[in-house]
């Protein structure tokens, strides 16, 4: 018998003023969703995290331990960046830039008091972003998730996952087009939300179906 | 009785070592496409133009000629842009930064020997970046087509049809992800060819079916 | 006996909600500054305006007629490029992504009735970057002057003077290391003041002791 | 008495094809300077480190057995850049995208075998960067190293420090001006050698008198 694994999506609420998330828009799309992967059935549960210090970990952790998923993919919105990037790895501290949604801007705050410094994700990034790239969408692995909300429920995922054999992971999504159309001073990149919708239900089928990760070139000179 | 309007589009064969050219790619999908846009039918007729200082106005111009279009629409690649960009201007001179795909680099040659400095496109490009950007693909006004075979190109046409009812002009399209995911360094942004073609396919309509462009600010601060 | 040439530099109050402009920062600097470049001995005026539509006209045409320099360089700047950016053509287009000092946002309004699309500098802009950057401050020519204030005086500038033996132009310089350090997002590119003005300098010294430019390639690919 | 500090500099080879390493020119630049920090005299010796995976390591750490050092940083080039970025952590993975000096192209291979997935630099990053730019010089916190040779120095040389007094981190600088002239594509973001050698004189200085870190917002949001 085959077993139904859950996957467990996750998407933010607007932030930083804007009215729309792309990491939700397309989370959501895909809640209910089910497929037979290679090796493995699979069921998706979409869930919005609110844009907030300790209280997206909050959300994220109940879903966790209600739902009992498979695997975890954390999304969130990386405003500029132009490809879908599949992040490597969460680090220990908070350092907001603006405020998030409760108007909070922790600075230089372990997340995790004597965490480790970092959790690499668990999931098999490099075929992930090729599986992505073979549907001509871009994508690619990014070596920082930031230091804002999207970084910090990344780490705590890894943190409440470890030893556990959940595999886990974040991914960027671009700006949609509506939302670059509004940047000001000068172009900047975005995707279409069917696009990302797309590269997501990629990236669960090949979360679902691959246990080792390919070895491919997806590193940065700095 | 409704006059069939003819438009031509030209997109550009590879250059600077690339192996595709997202221009002709996309010009290519729409050649003898017909429609009947807001006041008047139209056939589309696509052509390649060699990237080739002097051979690519002789190809354009020729086509010109022996087709009568009513509209005259080139495109090429922008590479590094992340939306399809309508060009407002064409200016007088050729200024190459590399090769053309006949080994010719001019610096600071006019064009046109004692053209005007410049022409500005008669297509509504106002009209058509906000009708694209309505169908969710990223699109503006670019204030440069650059001093290479691009501009080189467009200011043959604009200069070829000055006095006449032809309305012409220039636009620029995004990299492939295919070819963004080649680029060193840094991720770059990119445009899939559907969007490519569905942008372009509205950008013909509102060529055809608009007379007056609207006014919608589109400039750059510098 | 050498005729003392008369050099007008102008720089441009702050705007959009900025404390400072690094164009008249830099300009005010080199006011009263005299100097003996290959030729002809040289003497600058720096002048400050306004960055409002149609004022910044009059006031800079204004000095011009008082003044009745031999060279005219405006400078103003372009936040966001790594370079000191010599303008090669001044277009016949206002079109405002945001508003004046006055509040006008005027889209796509000529600066000349009936005036040409377009004027090229008259300044030796080649032989200007490239010895800018052999001081090791880096230095280019750039296709477009955008369509804002900086743009409409230094098309209403190339018109005034057309048929005179006086050579104008304009120069964008970047934003200052504390303006870059102000940016939201991510880090931008900037340029200290001492630079700004060492380059601002080397140009004044060629614009004065250069006649015809050299060929060196200076454009875009797009 | 007050104790002399030793202060350990290392700046990269060129690679990549370059012919230059702005990392080593204005580290050797530093070598030998002295000074009276807040609280420490200290004198620098500067080190060049091959650009290649391993080797790199052996050198640098074999510096610090036989010097000693009280300070130790690491100074790499990042091309593109428009700031000193001084690197808030090291990851332990090797990904390559180009090839070393030595043609290696390692692939998610772990720097240190069973080692922790990331070290924070124990530099005082936020008063390091905010003395530079109070110096009118670019400078900011970086989230990522890259995961090429810089990033594999300094996660070897903080594994290799972990427990011991030393403060030891890595700071990456722009091009050099010339670097970025030669650019393809599009102008780049650079720095003067001089102002790069400044930068690097004021975070020496901050590593060697401040204990205690500012808390100043220095975060990306992705």
């Amino acid at each position: 018998m085959i077993k139904m694994k859950t996957v467990l999506l996750t998407g933010f609420d607007p932030f930083d003023g804007a009215a729309i998330n792309p990491s939700w828009e397309a989370v959501r799309r895909l809640d209910g969703w089910s497929g037979d992967g290679e090796g493995a059935a699979f069921r998706v549960v979409a869930r919005e995290l609110p844009c907030v210090f300790g209280r997206s970990i909050e959300a994220l952790l109940g879903s966790v331990d209600a739902l009992r998923p498979d695997i975890v993919i954390a999304v969130g919105q990386a405003g500029g960046r132009p490809e879908i990037s599949i992040e490597r790895i969460a680090i220990n501290v908070d350092d907001a830039r603006i405020v998030d949604n409760a108007g909070q801007q922790p600075v230089d705050v372990p997340i995790v008091l004597d965490g480790p410094a970092a959790y690499f994700t668990t999931l098999p990034i490099k075929a992930m972003a090729a599986a992505i790239r073979e549907q001509g969408i871009q994508a690619g692995v990014s070596q920082t998730a930031g230091t804002f909300v999207c970084n910090h429920v990344f780490y705590a995922l890894m943190h409440h996952l470890r030893g556990l054999p959940v595999k886990a992971g974040f991914i960027h999504v671009p700006f949609l087009p509506e939302q670059a159309a509004a940047w000001p001073v000068q172009p900047t990149a975005s995707m279409t939300l069917d696009e990302i919708v797309a590269g997501l239900r990629v990236a669960v089928e090949v979360a679902v179906g691959v246990e080792l990760d390919v070895v491919l070139a997806g590193g940065a000179t700095h």
